[in-house]
């Protein structure tokens, strides 16, 4: 593996998640893999799970690690071409780029999207740049439009956990107060769609994503239609597309999208964290023994411990 | 030892001082202990000594560290439970403990008292909710009440310099500008309950601690006859109790009770630091050879190594 | 080498540059040399190069590391003697850095200039003091007014890729919209100074440097008559030293300052980076083979290294 800054850079997602697994039950068995190679993890926006897990992955592998909070410790980078660097920005990304790849051997970098700026979120012009001008692989924490870690231990998790060969999987839309990325749904669906599931989204309507995300995956409008018989069940808040980074109606009015026990049915509860407690989902789902949230965060590790050991066994 | 979040968890204080100091004299004896297991460190708030020390303590283990100022870098924390999560905290204590146990093998935490809400930070609402809820052990780097990895380094201290059997030890009240904690002073008082001393604390009127840290120990509210013969004083600020987390005067006022040289007369000088200069004490004692507060600080490497070494011994 | 916090504590600078140069070829030669030791880095502002560098020249020798953003992670600092410490500062250096001492076997401090009080900056009132109280070897990371580390990865830089016996080497003023300090400059001046080049200076009338950086140094104020057959372009603002801190124009008033592929001709571009593209550089010359930015950068690593082992092979 080159970089993995989306699920485009897997080549085999059966086998990716067959030696995951297998480093979940071995996470040692590969310590000298990483001797002497160094992970810088730059940080651009908060982080709990994709910096603890990625730390601990990059240090089973016998990595160093680096973390650096990008807005507080360094200086402002620019990322236009050929700007008259006069105003805020202390730093190209060119250099930046081409500097950090002189201290690590592999970059990680965490960068949300604007919100604001459809064109500019879409261009991926963080992590974009960092691909462009390092000579390192580049590991996306979570950018603009993708969390492939994060899908990638959703597919590790439901891989684990399903009972049937090919379970139904819903991603439900819940509501949030604030307006929140496409990134986990845009990754998640986009896993799902490689992997022998049945898969269906729900959210009120308006709530559209992308037609590069959805591509032939079926929406159902019916919250409680969609559920139905579903083994898994995804929750997640996204703001509108269209009407990009808005939230169109308050918490209170879309409070029937809250999962609770009674929709969840028998199907196993997903969330990514970090979750907002009654309002995308009841207490007693999260409290309750069909949450595998834990055991999702968990996975995180084992996620980011391969793609790193991939990464790692392609360098020179 | 399961967890060290208080002076309860000591089982063996004269035990625990003994091992203290034979890891002082011999650091890495045990740095095979720690090889592939974790410490999160966790700050609620500012650290200096006791994060360097608890780091260095965990390295000398031979753990691996991860350092987290969880205001800056990670999501604001909900500790209620119940809570509709619609306002200002994006994840819940009860997934945090949980998912940080996923990966650290041990997690510490600081995290000051509000000092405007006595029930709450009385209740220990931090560290409380991390070790119901984490499935690894948890060490108390300060918490709203309580200071015990310093009180230990104090004890050590103490046990080490005292030439005496039992020696006489002056917790004295300082002025200060600001409200600070009582913390250090409770596990101080709390410590010294427990090691064969005698103990004697002075403030001006109005700044009583609690019943429950004050046990039988004796107040002297007249400081100079408090301090007549000691061979320790130790010297810190708290803020009212009573009247809760108030500066009943201005520190001119209260000036008197400075500690200097005179009133020092032949006994050490400890304080846990950072200590305001010709406010709580003057240059002439921290300057002079009586304060062990550099021999204080050294030894909270080793009494927060001793604590990281028991419970690394419980771990299965 | 017992501290390195200007080009004074050089004894034999090209023994030095060797030797870093043979770390660089085989940068894992020594990595016993730190084994238990520790570099604690101290941040009073921004680094990305710097710290990156360090850590990894540290991690080379087998140093652990840890890296403390002052400001937001502890206490504000007091360097007066004296003071009765009634206001904003919590804690004296005599006990941070004493402190400290005893949890690291080298501390690395970086602390820029006021630029608003001269005197307070040549005093160097952040290291010095660091210097005085701390009972380890200092490692200068850019103070008020020198940045050692960077002049010696120039040097490095410089002796690798030169083609003559006794290049001529020009340090060029360049435009820049903020206030920025003279410690590049001067350290830079001062090492080739060392050097076997010939140094010339060159920047707008009322931007002269203090005497006691220039020496004997020939300034020269025509750019172009400057910069004629020069090996290397080293190109840094600063700010007034004179009207202390002042920029006394506008960046486009200068802006016939900024270096073109025309007024490099066939010299090798240098700066320390972070550089503004198309105020101090045209991005013509920073995209161009004849920069040597990023090798500079990559030599941050190697100057540190060496001075790390020097320190280190000090500690009995």
């Amino acid at each position: 593996m080159k970089k993995y800054t989306g699920l485009d850079d897997i080549t085999d997602l059966q086998e990716l998640i067959a030696e995951a697994r297998a480093l979940k039950a071995n996470p040692y068995a590969y310590e000298h893999l990483g001797k002497r190679k160094r992970l810088v993890m730059l940080f651009f926006n908060s982080s709990l799970r994709t910096r603890l897990s990625t730390e601990k992955a990059a240090s089973n592998l016998g990595m160093d690690v680096t973390v650096m909070n990008f807005n507080s410790d360094a200086w402002k980078l620019e990322f236009e071409d050929g700007t008259v660097m006069n105003a805020d920005t202390s730093e190209h990304v060119k250099e930046a780029a081409k500097v950090i790849s002189q201290y690590g051997d592999v970059i990680a970098v965490r960068a949300f999207p604007t919100l604001t700026d459809k064109a500019k979120d879409e261009s991926e012009y963080v992590i974009s740049n960092f691909v462009k001008y390092a000579t390192v692989p580049v590991v996306n924490m979570e950018s603009a439009t993708a969390h492939p870690l994060q899908a990638l231990a959703d597919a590790i998790t439901i891989t684990e956990l399903s009972e049937k060969k090919k379970p139904k999987v819903v991603l439900s839309w819940a509501p949030h107060p604030k307006a929140l990325p496409h990134a986990v749904a845009n990754s998640f669906i986009g896993m799902m769609q490689k992997m022998d599931v049945e898969l269906t989204v729900t959210h009120p309507k308006g709530y559209e994503l992308s037609d590069a995300t959805m591509k032939d995956t079926p929406v159902v409008y019916d919250q409680d239609e969609a559920l139905k018989d579903a083994d898994f069940v995804y929750v997640k808040n996204w703001s509108n597309y269209e009407d990009y980074g808005k939230v169109l109606a308050t918490v209170d009015s879309h409070s029937s999208w809250t999962i609770t026990d009674e929709k969840l049915g028998d199907a196993k509860f997903m969330h990514c964290l970090p979750v907002r407690r009654n309002v995308i989902v009841a207490d007693e789902v999260l409290d309750g023994e069909q949450s595998v949230v834990i055991e999702q965060a968990n996975n995180r590790t084992f996620s980011a411990q391969v793609v790193l050991k991939k990464i790692l066994e392609n360098l020179n």
